[in-house]
């Protein structure tokens, strides 16, 4: 069997945009950050909810794709102690030191010995979908949109989409 | 290191909306549910069917998104004995009683013992977008949007949004 | 308590659309595959990136839904040893044998003994919604969007919805 990962290869890089229709638009930058540990959770909430506010867009939604297989996103509350037992959870859940194919290098050409990353990245998922209203994005009080990195440290990237109406200005309607 | 959570403060509420650009709805609301049990699933399936029903959209998506830490949004059977099951794989997945930093009044101010409930959501998801189509929900057979309770008994809300097309009336397209 | 699920039943089958309204298009299409094995995973990336060419859309969302229970859709590598991995992650997280009242027909009238496989879609997730920029789907370089099936051999069947802009021809703005 292969050893190899089939590769996704766009044609051209995913490059900023700002389309619009009607009132639509449609709207995608790349979010970017350095992580300094193997596993390292990174609170996106600042970062997303500053280019809500530049989007212009007053009601819609935003997708937060992570660029990586051992990188993810999810949703949950911002607090050290509460970090530290996401971590415990997840080496629980996943054993680094596990009997990985993945880390053999008799079965896989990958050398990064990161078969956990894959594995917790797929329980906490890739990406979001989040709503906005009122040209805030929409999430609980304790929510925060927290970025897991599972096998840094590295330089990761984000795309984000904003999909929606513009309201000010001449397509403005009464509330 | 600090015990508290960073918390996310919109500037004003999430209010219901009904915005329109050419044929394009964006229409949100809020669905509220009461829950009797510190750990129960509830179908909100017919509710949300309703919602759709009601917005006028044909063609679109449509996002659920809760708005708490310890409260999910996932698809599965709606079966009494599933659930049960359900139930069971969270309790051995994440235990109630471990060691959890959230838990410990040293290292946190939370006092609802819930870091359970954290890991137990983030496994599960806290939002899922779903597609409308014909002007009906698409959803398998057996599928069901169903949320879990896992911090209860509560008052949990929801926030749902719609974004689509209205193609009755005059923007009514040939089928 | 009763052994039947509910079920979910739309009044008319989901067909497929296009519809479009000043530059936005709203397209669905329904993806299906044959499974050859209880659990197997089957990279859909080139057939969904093949439904983002065909659909004419620039900028906009693609929501992949799989139609069952049973079946999940997430992103990681692909690579035959990782698969194997995730494969026998899957095995360790939830047992086949566990004492799963779904599988007791004292509580469920379902006789597929499949509960694992419910418990397993539930961990991976149902959907995802994925971006389009430049006509194109965004993925990074290692990832692929695959199927899990976890109760085979079955046809299974993915409804996929995409929502964007088009930009080419009369609409088509200067980049």
């Amino acid at each position: 069997m292969s050893k190899s990962s089939t590769v996704f290869a766009r044609q051209t890089p995913a490059k900023d945009r700002h389309e619009t229709t009607g009132g639509l638009v449609i709207r995608a930058e790349t979010l970017t950050i350095e992580t300094h540990q193997r596993v390292e959770l990174v609170d996106l909430t600042e970062a997303i909810a500053k280019l809500v506010e530049g989007s212009g867009v007053d009601e819609g939604l935003i997708s937060v794709w992570s660029m990586h297989t051992t990188c993810a996103v999810f949703i949950n509350e911002n607090q050290t102690a509460l970090h530290a037992d996401i971590k415990s959870f997840l080496e629980q859940a996943v054993s680094r030191d596990g009997k990985w194919m993945h880390n053999d290098p008799e079965h896989s050409d990958c050398d990064r010995n990161n078969a956990d990353a894959h594995l917790r990245a797929m329980l906490l998922g890739h990406s979001m979908t989040l709503q906005i209203t009122g040209a805030e994005l929409v999430l609980g009080q304790w929510q925060r949109v927290i970025a897991a990195e599972l096998d840094g440290p590295r330089t990761r990237t984000f795309r984000v989409q904003i999909q929606g109406l513009q309201i000010h200005g001449p397509n403005r309607r009464a509330e």
